[in-house]
């Protein structure tokens, strides 16, 4: 990998993209923000799996946009013959499994790797891969527009009801097109109703340990020029006391087909606060997120832990450069869950591609009928 | 205030004292834990206003004790007569406004200032101030101890209940000896039955802003010897939806007559969550820091508004020093609530010097019928 540090500002608007050359996959290295725009080009599978491990891309649809590429990339590399074959199956294992929790991961890799196997000769197995890499990036663009659409009533509704007053909107870790490709998930319906003049105001959790709200949402936001205020991620429950939240919605790291969310850490508790002061909990989220072979999402839905000296240790700017800071006792131990899993029972609603369903096995069924299984 | 460095120890495992010239008060630095280990005289009443404001001094108890040394120090520079009678009272309503939130202050403050106005005669109200203060400081010691062997047969219970596997623990902010001055409140029932030899293990939340959890509590506990390990605020409901939570123990800062807790932002997240999952979810505080004209918290306790820099930076340790990261965009505001409020319904009982009660009007009553008013 190698990396370009550009200015603050990027104008373009998605987070990875085909390099010039034709053989790279350039990204925003997203360790980076909101402090330096730096770009970075995976030029190999084992670039792109050490981008997905390291968070250099992260968020369900990017993890699998990124998986997609790396197919690309591995494409590129196999020699012809069943010996490519053997190789890029297990280029495709080692990409998949790079993270455990994201679905959309396997589901995208696993789409490219399919499209490939049509062929045997190299160069058609690069334009297979690419086609079909391509195809899931336009979906993803697609499907977060549709999103935004399909959200925008609710905010449009909670306006009205307010009498034109600021509606405020809370959310947790990103969902932006940081983490998808344009639009964002959660995010998609926030643009949608901005850009149409609602007054929206946004509370972005900070979201610890890697502080993807403080960092990436609030910059999103800030560069989009959306009203927002970075709050700690213990504050959610109390603004919803006091009746300054009008509305969560998140995003998605994997939904099982009766509804549970998988999602960043800490989505849960703002999803019981929402419950208790009676304020509706939305999930945003593309259909590749959906995992169709699971229901339970707390008994079957494996969450990462990672590295402890994420939670011991804070990223940040101090002036001069990026570093970090330890905030604990050397001798004290941390332990560090990704993600956690809120229950189909607490979510008032999926906002998806084609619409807006509850989040209950039926309801969902109703609405995508072609994918469950 | 003057300041002295020490090593990483501190023998003394109280946060506050008497100087040996008998007319300064010495505090641990508590913005400066876990890295080091600084003293600090306070040696006027504005000396003891900035550090219950800057937060050298922090913990309801601890901030109420300062108020009582606080008057000790006015004491020591008030003119005889009317003359000092009114600089008395002018220093007793500056240290009792230094925060908003904890009662314990202005109950403390109140205190001394009573007992200090029974003479005009600048010696006499040195030594009665002394008094008083040192009175307020041996009955918050000893009802730490009482809240220790009351709160300590649930921890017993427990054990039992799981044949002897660890007990774990979730506790949020630090509400140990560093917040009082012995013991602690939440932590005095840890250490008891440690102490009888009860497996224990903490959940120790890091407690954003200001990282409470991750460096006070975190070094308490491994300054003791017991086990515990630190995890961002996100992850206590993961934990219990998992079954890796026995017991939540909190402090509190203010508690009103019908049970509602002001508590560190963040508490309220952790009682919805045990709810939740069927965890009991208790509160140890002294009885100064029921609040006995209150009744509804969420209505009546003023939650104080910090400093929005304390959310957009860290602070901690580099390697060679202590130094803040920012660590969300430049042109991104902050808000910054320092406490919330837990309702009542949600407490399974409060854990007081005179035995643990529930957290209702009646039985609040019932354990003190001559403080109610």
């Amino acid at each position: 990998m190698s990396g370009v540090v550009m200015g603050h500002s990027h104008e373009r608007r998605r987070p990875i993209w085909i390099g010039d050359d034709g053989r790279t996959v350039t990204v925003i290295d997203q360790r980076r923000l909101p402090h330096e725009v730096v770009f970075l080009d995976l030029r190999n599978v084992g670039d792109a799996v050490h981008a997905i491990q390291e968070m250099v891309v992260r968020g369900a649809p990017l993890i699998g946009v990124t998986g997609a590429y790396g197919m690309f990339l591995a494409a590129l590399a196999a020699p012809a013959g069943n010996q490519g074959t053997g190789q890029l199956r297990q280029e495709a294992s080692r990409l998949a499994a790079a993270r455990p929790t994201a679905v959309n991961l396997a589901w995208a890799v696993e789409r490219v790797l399919k499209a490939i196997s049509t062929s045997s000769e190299p160069r058609e197995r690069v334009r297979l891969a690419l086609a079909a890499a391509s195809a899931v990036v336009a979906e993803e663009v697609e499907n977060c527009r549709r999103i935004g659409l399909h959200g925008l009533p609710i905010l449009e509704a909670l306006a009205r009801a307010k009498g034109g007053k600021t509606v405020n909107i809370l959310t947790h870790c990103n969902a932006g097109w940081l983490a998808c490709v344009e639009y964002g998930t959660a995010t998609a319906p926030i643009y949608a109703a901005f850009d149409r003049g609602i007054d929206v105001h946004v509370w972005v959790d900070e979201t610890r340990p890697l502080n993807q709200g403080a960092r990436l949402t609030a910059w999103e936001l800030a560069e989009y020029g959306v009203p927002h205020t970075v709050i700690t991620d213990n504050a959610g429950g109390h603004l919803m006391q006091r009746g300054q939240v009008d509305l969560v919605i998140v995003g998605s790291d994997r939904t099982t087909a009766a509804g549970d969310v998988a999602n960043k850490i800490g989505t849960y508790l703002k999803a019981l606060a929402a419950r208790d002061n009676h304020i509706p909990f939305y999930v945003a989220l593309p259909s590749s997120t959906f995992d169709w072979k699971v229901n339970d999402g707390i008994a079957d839905i494996p969450i990462e832990e990672r590295d402890p000296d994420e939670v011991r240790c804070v990223q940040g700017w101090d002036g001069q450069g990026q570093t970090h800071v330890r905030i604990c006792p050397d001798a004290s131990p941390a332990a560090n869950f990704a993600f956690d899993v809120t229950p189909a029972r607490l979510v008032t609603g999926l906002i998806t591609e084609r619409g807006i369903c509850c989040a209950t096995a039926d309801d969902i069924r109703g609405m995508f009928p072609d994918k469950v299984k």
